[in-house]
């Protein structure tokens, strides 16, 4: 079984060591002329797509795959149909279409009554304000990840200075929302339907960047457990989503509200590396090749610190109870380099354990 | 970090597959002109050597690694001279030396106060008759895993047969013992000294191959899991070795009885892969390269079985609790494949498993 990944990322070289030894053999499509290909390209063919090339010729590039996937949700349509003309595509393009974008994201939300942030979408910040209150923030409905084009307005002066600029249509405006905690939830549907959940997350970020992660999420109320439950598998089932789907969610006043869904593996279901008898990365592929899930139940408490800007000596990373997956990146500031896996029997083991190493060797802080 | 492993089957590729995430690369010697190398082609360069090649210009092709270490026993002594004058080389050549033959690995136990099969060497069976009983096992001392280059003798007439062939001098004769259980002990020391050791597991052998593995062992008396820690870590500090080191012994009575050592991450280790938060061929790169140890606890009642001979379908192999690992080679008679690894929350439910998978796809049976 030959499989071709959208994006050279991490995520690509996680889901090909994932699928190795499954007996799986890998390429890679770089769609971006830019982009580093370096996280992959021990592990397959790393192939260059460029806008109106034929699907024939891309596909034989690839050396003909038999199933097409991604590690990101920004992929030009035209690649997906082209693709889809060759290949099984899994998600299928519908379901990037219907994600991709973060207003047709909120409406799909809307559509099934799942609860997320008040928001205004298109519009000026001044008319925003008629129905939401300081603080907003405004996003790109496109490429909004890790942070990235986002603006929180707090004053009348930061909604005029956002109005006096352009490219509103682009935007969507939310309520700012005070909430307690953000969880996510790593789900998985099979091409048959099955759907199997990963314990909830808990999410800790600094700079709109993932930091720390840590799973079972904390005294989290049966309730919301069984809400994340059944809004991820009301969107899966609408878009007839195949492979792991990552929804996050804030908690406030103990209810959930849905902030982000991600048709991909998720940088917050990496501790499912060391916590879980199949991954993320596993289920992923099982999922999209048609084979049947691995259990998503956790064997221990886990939990992912970011390496983010620097590198971490290898001395420092690993531990009797941590590990490190490194992604072959040139370090750059405030570039996710790779993340550490902790292990423990409680959660105040394995906060002790994440707490000294981030101390130890300043990873994951705000500064790097 | 660059390391370089001689050969180029299956524990070679795990062992990068472990590694990679770690942030190492790999290369690998291929020391026997014949050899398949489909195994590891895919994740490091394979370097060709030939007796008399001066050490410099192999380190050289490598791409000069920091550290070299085997996937096997049976190494030209010369090969590991040449690459001590230029690398770090873990484990030392000096431990492969006394492990690589039967009879000098038989002199160290016995030096070690470590029980073993009673055993003549280099006598005819005849001569071994007069202090050995029948049944008598004659085993090559070089080249003899999975039953290779065994032979039993039950009978007069055998003993005559086998002293009317030549080389008796290579052999070694043991008493057969009628053992109860076959068990073994992955061991693992680091650098600077410091010994972990995984629960002890369970084999079961047909035609001298293992066929599958259970951990932990059922039943094992404590007395003998102290025996087993003590005679490994006997033997580890004797050579001063490092890295992974497997223990197999015969259950005998209720007493341990050391029938092999093999310097090298072991088949009957890799349930690991699924049963514990650090793997055989993780501790055995963290060990070889200066790093901390990782845990040998299991967190999960773990299970092997070998695919031997034929290709089992991925659809049979993957379920909710078993996982694959394909090891790219060419399907033929014999021939190690691949494995599955199970868990489950106890040894019936974990023995349910693989009895259901083993009768379902004929895996693993004395005939495929």
């Amino acid at each position: 079984m030959h499989i071709a990944i959208i994006g050279c990322g991490q995520l690509s070289r996680m889901l090909a060591l994932a699928g190795i030894p499954l007996g799986f053999r890998f390429s890679f499509i770089a769609d971006d002329p830019g982009q580093d290909t370096a996280c992959v390209e021990q592990l397959g063919a790393v192939v260059h797509w460029r806008p109106g090339q034929a699907p024939q010729e891309l596909v034989a590039a690839l050396g003909g795959p038999d199933v097409v996937t991604a590690e990101k949700e920004q992929i030009d349509p035209d690649l997906l149909r082209a693709l889809e003309t060759c290949c099984t595509v899994h998600p299928n393009p519908g379901a990037f279409a219907a994600l991709q974008d973060r207003g047709r994201e909120k409406r799909l939300l809307a559509d099934l009554g799942i609860p997320s942030t008040p928001h205004v979408l298109g519009r000026t910040a001044a008319a925003a304000a008629a129905s939401l209150s300081l603080p907003m923030v405004a996003k790109s409905c496109r490429g909004g990840y890790d942070g990235r084009n986002q603006q929180l307005l707090r004053t009348p002066e930061d909604i005029a200075a956002y109005d006096a600029r352009a490219g509103h249509a682009d935007y969507i405006i939310e309520q700012w929302i005070p909430f307690e905690r953000e969880v996510s939830l790593i789900s998985v549907r099979d091409r048959a339907g099955h759907i199997k959940h990963y314990p909830v997350t808990e999410n800790v970020h600094e700079s709109g960047i993932l930091r720390h992660s840590i799973a079972p999420a904390r005294n989290l109320p049966m309730a919301a457990t069984r809400a994340a439950h059944d809004y991820a598998a009301r969107v899966l089932q609408a878009i007839d989503y195949v492979g792991v789907m990552a929804m996050e969610c804030f908690i406030v006043q103990g209810e959930l509200l849905v902030n982000e869904i991600a048709p991909r593996v998720h940088n917050s279901g990496h501790w499912t590396q060391a916590g879980c008898k199949t991954s993320q990365f596993e289920n992923h592929l099982r999922a999209i090749t048609g084979l049947p899930l691995g259990s998503t139940e956790n064997h221990s408490i886990a939990g992912m610190v970011n390496l983010i800007g620097n590198r971490v000596p290898a001395e420092a990373a690993l531990s009797t109870h941590s590990t490190l997956h490194w992604y072959n990146k040139t370090a750059k500031p405030g570039r996710k380099l790779g993340h550490v896996n902790f292990s423990g029997s409680s959660h105040d083991e394995l906060l002790q354990r994440m707490d000294r190493f981030r101390r130890e060797t300043g990873a994951a802080s705000a500064e790097t």
